[in-house]
Formats: structure tokens, C-alpha cells, sequence
């Protein structure tokens, strides 16, 4: 395993402009694991002014790519694959949580799920589930070509 | 049907925050069938510099709810159950399109797919397919009680 | 909540010819919860001699939806309507077990999610992963018209 | 290509004893494109006497990993990673087909999809449609060890 994943996984998390479009951070990264958290504002929402689906995917997708990627080496790039998302409750919250964990590592593909917080008034609704199919491409960079 | 559906959707549409701040507009809207455009800019992008999976799947998911919804009761409101999308090839492209259609029509659920591609250079590149579950909330008003 | 949900969904499980070809039996039967087994056999195998992956999904499957209608009026009938089957390694094994719960419980819909593990000489191999949309037709008698 | 992707596909089939146990058969096998057809028994029914949508997702697995198996070289397996079916009507009839074909053909990953109809009196019924993530594992004998 690559000791430096935190460092790595920051700098490529810092180049996704969508990320930094929607207002996400990072806010835990351990081997195996990833939170990615979004406050709440206007422009994030759907028709009835929650948060729309398209965040906790984007979120829960990249929360996904990061836990898997903790577990590959230093010299690869990550891809997602394939995932699927269930939306179980309207995301209405001060703030949008996904946490992310790799259930199966495989050295080429990782299977990965995450599950979608809506915090509001100190409680949390599980509003979204992710099941992931994410690859390792050994040997690639992570930066653009 | 609901004759008066176009109206409906865009208005619905015009209320989702985030697919303003994506940039997204409605460009087809037929029974049954919807297309939604993104012009690429530097933040919608993953770490390669492409169009990060989240707009795929977020203007996927958009398309196929309103694809959906465009067979649904007036006074409904539209729900989406659950996605699954593959990620086909990188989204390089100075635009990318979701195109969704209804594969199955039922009250309650409606079965979606959307296909997304990135447009560059006057050809399109296949880079993402979808498949919903939508719903159909009757008696729901769309806008925010 | 139908108090008598467990010899309901007896019945219904002995009505299906596919789990009594399978060999299948449910083996835990609790509110929001269902374990279904099926020892090994030649006839049940892919082309490397492990379980088959239309095992692990039919198993997985069945178990999801009798989850579900656990919480289901005794007067409705249970429909899947969709599900997604990750395989996270071989299905080798004496047996494979499927456990189904309810992660959200709607009126009409059901999110399940449903966990395959091979058992062999007394430990058990993690082998598939499902996340299920399960329906609720109320007034709709489970057997056939 | 492999030329002789036919006759490693049939021999492959041959040794999947659930496909025999369900009574399934290749229909037809060209690159990229298979189709495997079931007769109905009451052994392959749910509660209300239709197909189970176990079979339907097992020969729509089936077919999926076999049209993406006919892209791969001679010496290699065949392995599903995962797949979601959306079930979109009562399987009722006297036969099902599942028809798959590749969407697109990576090195490692082929992604297909496949339409399960069930045909009544001379027509056919749109019951179900699969999305499926495919790996090739290169130099690994498609045969027991």
C-alpha cells in the first residue's frame, strides 16, 4: 500500500472543478475509507428546494473513487466504473454527507458503498445508498496528460 | 396525458438549482422522450480534466425524471427511485448530452434510459448509459409546499 | 403490520417451482428480515464448478422481496422491480446463504439490500452483494388468478 | 479476435450445469451478440405461476457474459462483475429469450447489455432489460482447476 495516499488523494481531489463547484470537502480519509461532506445553498437543489439527487451522486461517486483509491499504488489512476444509487428519503439538510467504504479489493477493481446523510438540527436522514464498481490503472498518472 | 407538459417541465426544471449552476439546458422535450445539454467549462471537471462523472449522472438523472414525468398526471409530482449508470468512455467533449427515454410505462413506475455522449469536434462519443426507476407521486404539487 | 406475515410468505416460498428446483429453503424469517440457503449440487454450477452467479441472484432476490413483504399488508402482493448484484468473489462452497433486510421502508416501495456468502468447512466467503427496489401492490392476492 | 469463439462458447455452456438444470439453450452466437432461450416448466415459476425473475436474470447474466466472451482471446475467462435488471413485466409465456450485446468493448472490461421477452402466441412481451459490467482475465483457462 502507498503510505502517501492522503497527500495524493488531497491533490487530486483539489484539481476535480465540480467539487469545488458544489462546495465539497474532505472531511475524513483513512485507508479504505472516505467522507466527503456539501453545505447546503440555493444552487444546489432540486423543484422542492432539497438537495438534488445529482449531488448525493456526485459526492457519493467520488467519496467511492477515493476509498478506493487509498488502497492502490502511488503510480495508478482511478476510474469509476459503474455504480448505482437508491435515493431513500428527501436530501433536506443544513448539510450532505457521504461516507464511503471498500467492501471487496481486488487488485484491478474495487467494490465500494456509500451511504448519504442529510444533517439537519444536529440529526442525521440516510437519504442515498451507493453500491460501486471502481478500476485501478496501474502505471497511469492521476494528472492530465 | 397532460397536453400542458412542456410548460410543466420547464417550469420544474427552472427550480432546480443545480442545473443552473451546471450550466444545463433543456434542448428536447417530446412524450415520453427529453435531452438536456452542458457546455464543458473548467468546473465540471474530474481530475483529468474531463467532465466529471457527477454531471453525466446528474443531467442523466434530470433527463430521465423529466422524460418520466412528461407522461404524468398534471397535479403529480416526480420522484427518482434509483439509478444505475456506466461510465463507457472519458467525457471529452466541448458539450455533453443526456438523452432519456421511457422504456416502460406503468402508473406508479416508470423504467427510464439515457445515453450520454461528449460532443467534440462535430462527432459524439457514447460515454455513459443510464437506467431509472422513476415514480409518479399523484396529487403532489411539484413546487416546494 | 399482517402478525401472521411468517406462514404467509411460507406459502408464497413453497409456490415458487424455482426455489424448490433450486433446492432452496428459508432458514430465518423475522419482521424485515429473510435468510435463504441452498446446499451445493452439480446442477447448480458455472463452467469452473462454483455456485452460479443466477444462483447467488435468484436467492439474493427472493430473499429481498420476502424482506420486504414482511412489512406488507396480508392482503397485497410483492413485485421486484429492479435489483443490482455485485459478485465479490467465487461462490465456492458446501452451501451459499443469502440475508435480505429492509433498508427503508416505504408505503409502495421497499429499498432492501441483500448480503451472498459461500460457507465451506465452517467459514464464510463474502461472495455477492445486492441492493433491491421492491414494490407493494395492496388489495392483490399473492396467488395466481 | 478469437475465430473459434463459437465452439469455446458452446463448450463453455455445456459445463454451466444451471443453464441445463433451467433447460436453457444458445439460440444464437455471433461476435458480440448472443441469445439463450428458455421453454417454460412449472419449475421455473414465482408465486403467481410467471417465470421467476431468477431465470430471467440468470440467462440474461448468462448471455451477457458469453456476447462479451465472444471479444475475448482463446485463452482467456469470462467473469460477470456485476449487473442490474429492471423488471418491466409478468414474464408470462411459453418460452424467454434473452438477447445481450456488448455497448462497448474495453481490454479488461467489456459493458453489455441484454432485452429478456417472454413469447406468448406468436408475440413477444418486453419483460425485462439488464445493464452489465464484464472482466475478461487474460491467460486464465475457462476450465475447472
Amino acid at each position: 500500500m502507498d503510505e502517501n495516499f492522503a497527500v495524493r488523494i488531497r491533490e487530486s481531489f483539489a484539481r476535480q472543478g465540480l467539487m469545488k463547484l458544489l462546495g465539497a470537502e474532505v472531511v475524513e480519509l483513512t485507508a479504505g475509507y472516505v467522507a466527503i461532506r456539501v453545505p447546503f445553498r440555493a444552487e444546489l437543489t432540486q423543484q422542492h428546494n432539497y438537495f438534488h439527487g445529482g449531488v448525493s451522486g456526485a459526492i457519493a461517486d467520488s467519496a467511492c473513487g477515493y476509498a478506493a483509491y487509498t488502497l492502490m499504488p502511488g503510480d495508478s489512476s482511478v476510474l469509476t466504473v459503474e455504480y448505482k444509487l437508491n435515493l431513500l428519503a428527501p436530501a433536506d439538510g443544513d448539510e450532505l454527507i457521504a461516507r464511503a467504504r471498500v467492501l471487496r479489493s481486488g487488485r484491478t477493481l474495487k467494490i465500494c458503498s456509500a451511504d448519504v446523510y442529510a444533517l439537519k438540527n444536529g440529526s442525521e436522514t440516510h437519504c442515498a445508498t451507493m453500491l460501486a464498481t471502481i478500476m485501478c490503472l496501474p502505471g497511469k498518472s492521476d494528472r492530465p496528460s
